[in-house]
């Protein structure tokens, strides 16, 4: 099937049915931007080239915690509290570990049940595990394809414990950090820096035994988001509770939302920020590009490995051992 | 006298002087390194590559934190402290700001008086304001010349408010930020993700009516730092108040510095994290240098200059824009 793809639809029957919110052509054109295929690969740049100006409409939102901190549960309740205020959303999940398995995408469909039921949604886990770059490119062509298709929200879940943090923030223009109250910090596992890159804070599951200490921790945090100097954006991050099962500080996380939009858009941090990804993605792919390119040769490779060594030993200054793996790629 | 340096002094000078510690030769040989002639590169690189078995035997400490901070005071302080010790040091300044300006030498030896008269401290200002890479490489390369010399502790100094601190982190075995107490969190625009690389923070100023304050920040922030995940090294950050005045909280500081090497030795981190630094050092170099030939071509500028525009009017995606400049520069 994944070779027919491309000779089924038409770029311009790619183009009409996308452009008119059709979710299984949107599917498909996702899998052609993921395909390894030269020929689906051009089809795919040229069909979001094409839709580019269709793009940019929608707020995106990156979403991160640990497993255990009830991530799937506020997404879902998140998610069909928008959909009830009638907006179109869609879920692009990154999971590294769970990338080898096709699994994930049943998997995905499970724990949002309801969700992936509204015809309003459009869930979709992002291919992960591929070298350099691979993520980002592809969920961020993913982005663009949703966004064509009409989605006003689009969510990218991440597992918060990896590097895939980093890569999302660059893409999205709000980064929300799930955190449980009273779990201790090592428990947490929230990597270093992650913090610092939230534009706000949910304290999750804040109902019975848990009112307490998720309390605490959102005063915690507040005091600590504190601590750190403004950012660009001039955005207090801010902190909140909230129970799914309760429905508690879902509207609340929306009304943040709009509210660190408005705040940027009107100080023009949100478009500043939208241009700086844009050539962020287009920088940090030369470079990618460059490495894969010197990486495909088994000349260099070796070399490289053998200089490791030597580094290793120190037998060989590093940055010398740089100019000359640069020298022989670029001469070769 | 700048292109006078190379024939001075043959290879072999060069080695017997430093290895016996001659301050000026290694002042000489630092000069070398930062030098843009190519015949003093190669001299440099083959000097350093010479003295590599004779290096690594140091403490190598970032110290960071913003003007106003009292850094210089602090260093003058902590850096006095060491020499009564008997301990040789060698602080390495990186100030951006004031590259440009051939003042910055004078001005460390005037706000670092009595250290820069000291035989047992080396203070030198390290050259910035180069292109990708320069200001780590000469760095990395001058705190290699120094250990060859014999220091013992090697003192990284940045002002905290730049690019340069993640630079410096990938080059120190201990990363320790200066802050000051009660003075806000704008006020001291330390960037965000400085604090969660720190290893431990000193409250600077805690005397006379700042004690209080100074007090108070401190165990502010030690909370804070409990709410980061533990980062890999297993080292809890610790936070301590200090006055440079009074001479208090500087061989606490030392102390701290002791601990921190004693703790990641025996869990194998201090090895490994140098082992990871020279790799990084490789690494960081091979993109850099690529970069760098990229960008001396003056068609491939042009052609980024072009398609940045393109991705700015929604015409071209960014990876796309990304493969023409790759294949441009491979092909050429």
């Amino acid at each position: 099937m994944k070779n027919t793809i491309g000779s089924r639809l038409s770029l311009n029957d790619f183009i009409d049915q996308i452009s008119q919110g059709n979710a299984i052509v949107l599917a498909q054109a996702i899998t052609l931007a993921e395909s390894k295929l030269d020929e689906d690969r051009i089809l795919a740049e040229q069909l979001i080239e094409t839709l580019l100006p269709r793009t940019g409409n929608s707020i995106r939102v990156g979403i991160t915690g640990v497993p255990g901190v009830g991530k799937s549960t506020f997404i879902e309740a998140f998610g069909k509290y928008l959909t009830s205020l009638s907006k179109k959303i869609a879920i692009l999940t990154i999971d590294p570990s769970s990338a080898k398995t096709k699994g994930s995408i049943l998997g995905d469909k499970t724990r949002m049940e309801e969700l992936s039921r509204d015809p309003l949604a459009f869930i979709r886990p992002s291919a992960a595990g591929l070298a350099l770059g691979g993520v980002a490119d592809h969920t961020r062509e993913a982005i663009l394809l949703c966004e064509a298709a009409g989605y006003e929200i689009i969510i990218i879940e991440t597992v918060g414990v990896g590097q895939s943090e980093t890569a999302v923030r660059k893409m999205v223009d709000f980064f929300l950090l799930l955190m449980l109250g009273g779990a201790g910090d090592e428990l947490q596992g929230i990597k270093k820096g992650i913090m610092e890159m939230a534009d706000a804070m949910v304290i999750t599951k804040a109902d019975g035994d848990n009112i307490k200490r998720a309390n605490q921790a959102c005063s915690d945090f507040q005091y600590a988001f504190h601590l750190f100097s403004e950012s660009e954006s001039k955005w207090q991050p801010t902190v909140i509770t909230s129970s799914a099962l309760e429905k508690r500080g879902i509207n609340e996380t929306w009304k943040l939302v709009l509210q660190y939009v408005e705040h940027t858009k009107s100080n023009g941090y949100f478009d500043a920020q939208r241009e700086q990804q844009n050539l962020i993605w287009f920088r940090d792919t030369i470079q990618q590009l460059l490495i894969q390119q010197l990486s495909t040769s088994d000349k260099i490779k070796l070399k490289v490995d053998n200089l490791e060594k030597q580094i290793m030993n120190k037998t060989i200054l590093p940055s010398r051992a740089a100019k000359e793996i640069v020298t022989d790629f670029l001469t070769s």
